[in-house]
């Protein structure tokens, strides 16, 4: 708990309005998206500048106050859960778009900005901002900066650290650093930028961002193609790209995940196949029209029972929005939701959802898994309850199994959720004791007192997850 | 000077036929592409595996001896200059392909191996890797890797940072560790791949990499543009990109430039204009088609004075290689050639030539101008001789304040030549105390005994560029 005398000294900083130690507010940030991770903190504190940032920190870095930096709180790693207490730092009053620069192809925003509010923002003017997590609708900017969040159009435009180029960082001993800048390129120093970027909030607290666009592509199509074998679906995604095509959009539903969406979207899948690809691709018109052909011929190759081109917009965009719906339609069918996202070689896709489906009968849970099969980044999700004490020992058993045989395959125990404090207790399985070692060692340099985020990315020892007391 | 047992240990790791320290080997690379920078080292060793790698690292960490890993020595900014002496690493024995992906679109290499090889081979399979830096000839991917190298395919396709997805290092303790992989996505801890990229062999040694590869684009186009007027050509650069065309090359070439190219290359250029842009465009044919048409009729409308396209194959090919042939061209004027590469937004480019030539005047130098204008990324180099001292200090005095100019413009010391021991009393003027004093910090966490590559990026204080004796 803060003292009077501090709560006193952060009001002073940033306002009455914008300091929340109450009960509620407390409660109310002690967890986020996350299921099973939850821990109050000490107040919730909203600044309405970089100063104001920076006055925080110097506050806490003396008082040894942990920060936990937080956008909208859609994060799937824990890694916005206030682990070790200490105080909740909002961006509600730093939301703003600061500029669009026509010229230099670039937009700088706040960090509290919705990502959606940009992408339309910038969409007005012809330009195009790629990363689209499906949380876009309420997930901010400086999250997913500090989550190097993806989405589905990762496949041909890459995720959040593609468009990161400039960073305004206050660090954690309250100095405020600027990094890259409207340039396309900079070699001056260390990549901080890309260092900061997926960091975590563990490193400091972005107070500005600037952000690379793109000219809008042209137009667009979406495709919808059916399997009756998943491990044929799975093949179709390795061909495609090894036939050299890069689609927009290459996503993966298993046949409980096309359950799910369908009962909860509405929009007319098919129930009765094992597996769907939506995969979309844009550019200029003849690109489209003949990448979408050669899928096509692809797909059908590789045992397709059906491959539709969506007929209008309204379907083609049906499709996407549906998709990015399935963590909402799976969270309806049991009370706790546990979605992964283990990422492999693309090329090993068919192995991984192999390997998923037997580990879940192992276990005997239930696994649904789609995702970015075009980026080998899967998300097996478990619809469990997080009052069965065995079956979430199972699921526990189950998802470390999924995490070893990604890393067996040549993957990563997350492709673009973080590790935050969910997934600290496997990072060991891709980095090793020395890769771990060595991004500690970066971590105590820049934050000696380990006030940012304490609790995230480097697990205590030998603990695995934890479950909270129910 | 390595005692006689230190050198019998290094020769038990390498063989003998690795280890020299013969004072013509010393010499031989005692210096790189840089003028004016030249230091000798104690030995010059070639390690054959990573084991060998690890074993050198382990011994001079102990002995305290200076580790200076270098590709072929090409970089400009001092980097691999043995500033404190120590060991120059040689890759010659670690310099293969190990593996073309064709399903993954990736091919992991060696860091010996020269850029130009490795672009070849791939695209024997129909694939590219584009990062093009004007030594691709004899460059090494080592080197690339370690300087964040560009090239002249920038603007569109991004510089080798954007292509590196997975690295095997040898930390300064000697340990080896691996980042990323074979993977679209990787989100498992801090992005070292990124810190390692760029960081000039400060931070450790990478003894492997693997690189994203794109399909090969089906055909491309060249374009010359001839312009009375330095600053209508800037222009053209920005409208281009203001109008939503990304070009692959967009290259700019001022008239004293033009005429050392032509002088050398002899295949044609226009002696008799300002300036020249070499753009090309590359893609699918309508595209190229389309684009090619739209920015003629930019730069007609811009006042550019002739634009032609390359009528074969050939003769785009001597446009491109031409302007690759800049820096060796201009360094037939004078015994010393200085070669800059101060970093604006592209809206500033004209900006920025005017200033260059107004700073040119100023200081009574010549300085010719060439660069990746489409990046906002200059090369204004001065054809000088080194034993005129008043010379030479007014080219100094010149390249201090274009530097100052970049960034009162928004720009960087740097763009894709490294600071090196060049340019680490300039860096401040980017990163002020603070970043330095983070980026440091992160150095002394990795490489507390500053044996790797020691004198570079971080100035000694107060000490501007050091001319050697002559």
């Amino acid at each position: 708990m803060l003292s009077q005398k501090q709560k006193q000294q952060l009001i002073a900083i940033v306002g009455k309005e914008n300091v929340d130690d109450s009960k509620a507010g407390r409660l109310a940030y002690s967890y986020d998206a996350t299921p099973l991770y939850q821990s109050l903190p000490d107040a919730v504190v909203s600044p309405r500048s970089t100063n104001n940032v920076a006055e925080i920190v110097k506050f806490c870095n003396v008082h040894r106050i942990p920060i936990v930096p937080r956008g909208s709180g859609t994060n799937l790693c824990a890694g916005t859960c206030p682990t070790e207490g200490g105080i909740v730092l909002l961006f509600k009053n730093m939301n703003k778009i600061i500029e669009i620069d026509e010229e230099n192809l670039t937009v700088t925003v706040q960090p509290g900005i919705i990502t959606l509010d940009l992408i339309n923002a910038v969409e007005e003017k012809g330009l195009f901002y790629p990363p689209d997590p499906s949380s876009m609708k309420i997930s901010t900017i400086g999250g997913n900066i500090s989550e190097n969040s993806g989405g589905l159009r990762g496949l041909k435009y890459g995720v959040t650290h593609d468009y990161v180029i400039g960073l305004e960082i206050v660090l954690p001993n309250g100095e405020t650093i600027r990094t890259g800048g409207k340039l396309a390129k900079d070699v001056a120093g260390y990549n901080f930028t890309s260092l900061f970027v997926g960091s975590e909030g563990t490193l400091g607290i972005i107070t500005e961002a600037t952000l690379k666009l793109i000219p809008m592509p042209e137009t667009k199509k979406t495709m919808l193609a059916l399997y009756q074998d998943i491990e044929a679906a799975a093949n179709s995604v390795s061909k495609i790209i090894a036939n050299k095509i890069i689609p927009a959009t290459l996503e993966f539903l298993d046949k409980p995940t096309i359950e799910a969406v369908e009962a909860y979207a509405q929009i007319g899948l098919p129930t009765n196949v094992e597996a769907i690809l939506i995969i979309e691709q844009d550019g200029p018109h003849e690109i489209v029209e003949h990448d979408m052909e050669k899928i096509k011929t692809i797909c059908q190759a590789e045992k397709s029972v059906s491959v539709q081109v969506a007929k209008s917009q309204e379907e083609a965009e049906a499709l996407t929005t549906a998709r990015r719906t399935a963590l909402s339609a799976l969270a309806r069918l049991k009370p706790t939701t546990i979605l992964e996202d283990a990422t492999v070689p693309r090329s090993e896709i068919a192995n991984m959802v192999r390997a998923i489906n037997e580990i879940a009968a192992k276990y005997n849970i239930t696994i649904c898994t789609f995702g970015h099969a075009g980026d080998g980044n899967l998300h097996p999700t478990c619809p469990t309850d997080v009052r069965n004490h065995d079956e979430i020992e199972r699921v526990e058993k189950a998802f470390a199994e999924i995490f070893a045989k990604a890393i067996e395959l040549g993957g990563t125990i997350t492709g673009e959720h973080g590790v935050g404090e969910m997934k600290a207790p496997y990072l060991e399985l891709k980095l090793g004791k020395e890769g771990i070692l060595a991004m500690k060692a970066v971590k105590s340099a820049l934050d000696p007192n380990n006030i940012m985020n304490p609790g995230k990315i480097f697990a205590k020892a030998n603990r695995k997850r934890v479950v909270i007391k129910t």
